[in-house]
């Protein structure tokens, strides 16, 4: 299973990681896919991403003492200045400036609240195929979000979320209940967009705490878990809360339901390495400040508890021989499903009998 | 020199180490051989030892949240179930269990105080060739015990111990006087049974702290040190100390003498790193406490004088160029002696020409 | 580039470093070109320099409880015992020593306050091919110095050196100054003497504090910085400082100018880190100690400006695929020289024909 496929778009960050504070500040750097990326902002606000090597001697351009200085930037080693657009405009000790002196450039799109940058050959970044997630920066909604370093393969985390079952082991008390163990999937695959689909309707299910004291609901639940993955980054998990029976009107309507949408943004830092981007959005207790810091910091202890068991699962992997077997069920189809669809992405990049 | 053989006995710990104290408790796991092994008792109090590893997503299940229930493991990502024969028997989201999902067992064999674990094909697992050490669980002798883990490849200590030239320099103030390195050995090998027998009868000898302190004895004494190595793992020092001139009776009695039976369990973890069990047993002052606490913390400085430096060595060895040649000279006859027995014991896993 | 250059003499530390304080003690090792070295002096001071490996089982001889015994050093393991030659005296057990019991001797040479110490073929080690700093031990002079260690291959710290033009940057408020940067660079190269000249002559430029509070002059300066660079080890700056209009004499006297010899010997520990030991020698204010004080203190703050730069460097260039491709410019003529000198020493090791 591949971690990292190329020409693909990833999230970078939020756009609020990325400010212009001041003259000289804001260089911000992270790793995507491998790739040391250097984003900043223009005086004027727009979003920039380039190499963070400079064509010199590969100092890093966000390493101090490197700085801004109005729509450039300066690399701390030996001056060479670049622009926006990633071109050297400045070189110590000769007014000639090199003709091939120019930072590679990211394509990069603020949207959902997101960074997105494109890794891979720059012509093929259509920004119209990057998938949506309107609640995040939408009226009506309320967000709390978080990132957490994970150290272990993307594909564990994958893993992980397209097989929610594991809420009951590892998160009871939290999110889980018998019943996300025991209710079987549906799994469906559109193949044509590229999207994995996985269900698990509890129509009579305990009500866990996260829920419990964000809704206010007591006594049991209506719980419905709709997945919606487009790999190899975005993860949707569109969550319905309501009293056992309520369904949703004909019209789409559902007044009497609780909705949450959880969003993780899944992207490889290194091999072994993943930045894993959370969001909890809700169309209730808009502004419950009280809600807000309780699914912020229940949310973030649910994602620790996974990152402490991946983190763990990757020490495993890498010490284990080749070849070893896993054994897959039922539960497993959403996980398997999203590989394949993950494998096929990572095939578009050479002919098979290049590889 | 190889340092893990397989189709072997191996102390995998103390019987002690591995408890059932409440439901939900009491996982052990250890990596013996390179492999990570689970143990736990039912609640009848009978050892079982199987693979660490989840055979669904690779969980280790000696990590929480898994956790005994009855006479089961639970694992703590999606609740794989398993007997105390390692086979499964529950999982997640269907009743029915697959017929392959089972984990691999161990042999296992509680003797002399110790856990012992076949590493290798079950089939070849024949408790009776497991080597004997009575005095570390028998009427008449009192024990003191502990295990230290080693940054060094077992071959390093099995190194050390047939070679007690070193006590005088390693070891000086604690076990070792100038008589140690000065002595001659006398070295045979018994290729039938596997074993290395080294001795080394000093007659009028300085006193270590170690003897003088716990027997009483003050002036010169007769010290002798009788080597059992039974490789790869079990490893026996029968010194006796006496005062000068007292030797045994042709009945085998020894009144004068004070025995102690020093027993070292060489384990490898893996290829790099070992676990150091060490035991001291006399059988005199049996119920003096302070001859207990003396004798353990003692025998634990130097056990650590070991490791400090066989660690410092296994880092040397981890730097150097291939084709290393070492020099040895006749206080190596025993240590050679174990390394071809041991590469013999290697050299059983296959026939010469496929290796 | 190759980083380690075989048959050459490299500054292994400062004479005062090794010292002979009492019997016991002042064992010294370094680890230069990847050969762990021992260093100690006799009772009648001279230097001696070995593997610090025993040939028995490769103990270090540097490592507790090793200790010197009158000329000798005993090994902390088993006591093999060897003189100020390497040749091994007494071993334990018996007293026949074997013959080919010996360490490796090194060349070494005390000169200019340094420890030379020839890594190769020792037929090839003459001494009078070693490069002098004589203003490093002499009347007229006062020196400050220190080591710091690099964790970065030795060509990044040669790069660094031979291109001032970062001092701007990097060091902007202790020696860089806008000048720096902006001046050519003139770039000689003595092939048959195997040494680089780099000249950068400021005739009316800012003076940086480091210059400004040791010598006492305000207002704009004449700065010379003429180096001369020795591959692969030995770095000297001579640097001249005075009020700007000031020449020497035609016969060399220089009284209104302030000079300054700053030294730098750039000694391999292994592939990818290195020790950077670092001296200025002055002219003037010689008993001055608030002078050598501030020197002392601002330079080493200089050198681990450079240390955390070049430390971050090792780390990009160890994470980069293979055929990265660098861009230079004209501030680059004096490394690139440095770099072409560099490897014909390298290849002096075997014919091309061999590589």
């Amino acid at each position: 299973m591949t971690s990292i496929v190329p020409n693909q778009w990833y999230v970078a960050g939020y756009g609020r990681e990325i400010g212009r504070r001041e003259e000289g500040g804001d260089l911000f750097s992270r790793t995507i896919c491998g790739e040391s990326i250097l984003f900043w902002r223009t005086q004027a606000g727009a979003l920039t991403a380039m190499s963070d090597r400079c064509v010199h001697r590969r100092f890093p351009l966000s390493e101090k003492p490197s700085h801004l200085v109005g729509d450039t930037v300066v690399c701390g080693y030996h001056g060479f200045t670049y622009g926006a657009d990633g071109v050297c405009v400045a070189v110590p000790g000769q007014t000639r400036v090199p003709r091939t002196a120019r930072l590679r450039s990211y394509p990069v799109v603020e949207q959902d609240s997101f960074v997105w940058v494109f890794i891979g050959d720059p012509d093929k970044a259509e920004s119209t195929r990057i998938p949506r997630a309107p609640w995040l920066d939408q009226e009506g909604w309320t967000v709390v979000a978080g990132m957490e370093p994970l150290a272990a393969r993307a594909s564990l985390l994958v893993d992980n979320l397209m097989d929610l079952s594991h809420e009951t082991y590892l998160h009871g008390g939290y999110i889980g209940t018998p019943e996300v163990a025991m209710t079987p999937i549906t799994t469906e695959v559109d193949d044509e967009a590229g999207i994995v689909y996985v269900s698990r309707h509890m129509d009579d299910a305990e009500c866990p705490p996260f829920y419990a004291k964000s809704t206010g609901l007591s006594g049991r639940i209506a719980r419905w878990q709709d997945i919606e993955f487009a790999p190899p980054c975005l993860y949707k998990l569109h969550s319905r809360i309501a009293p056992v029976g309520s369904v949703p009107n004909d019209d789409g309507t559902d007044p009497d339901a609780f909705h949450v949408e959880v969003v993780y943004a899944i992207t490889p830092e290194t091999e072994s390495s993943t930045h894993d981007f959370w969001m909890v959005a809700r169309d209730f207790a808009l502004d419950d400040q009280g809600v807000s810091g309780f699914l912020a910091e229940n949310n973030r202890t649910v994602v620790l508890q996974d990152v402490v068991a991946l983190d763990k699962l990757e020490q495993v992997l890498a010490g284990e021989p080749d070849g070893y077997q896993e054994l897959s069920i039922n539960i497993d189809t959403g996980g398997l499903a999203a590989r394949r669809l993950i494998d096929r992405l990572a095939g578009e990049r050479a002919p098979a009998g290049a590889r």
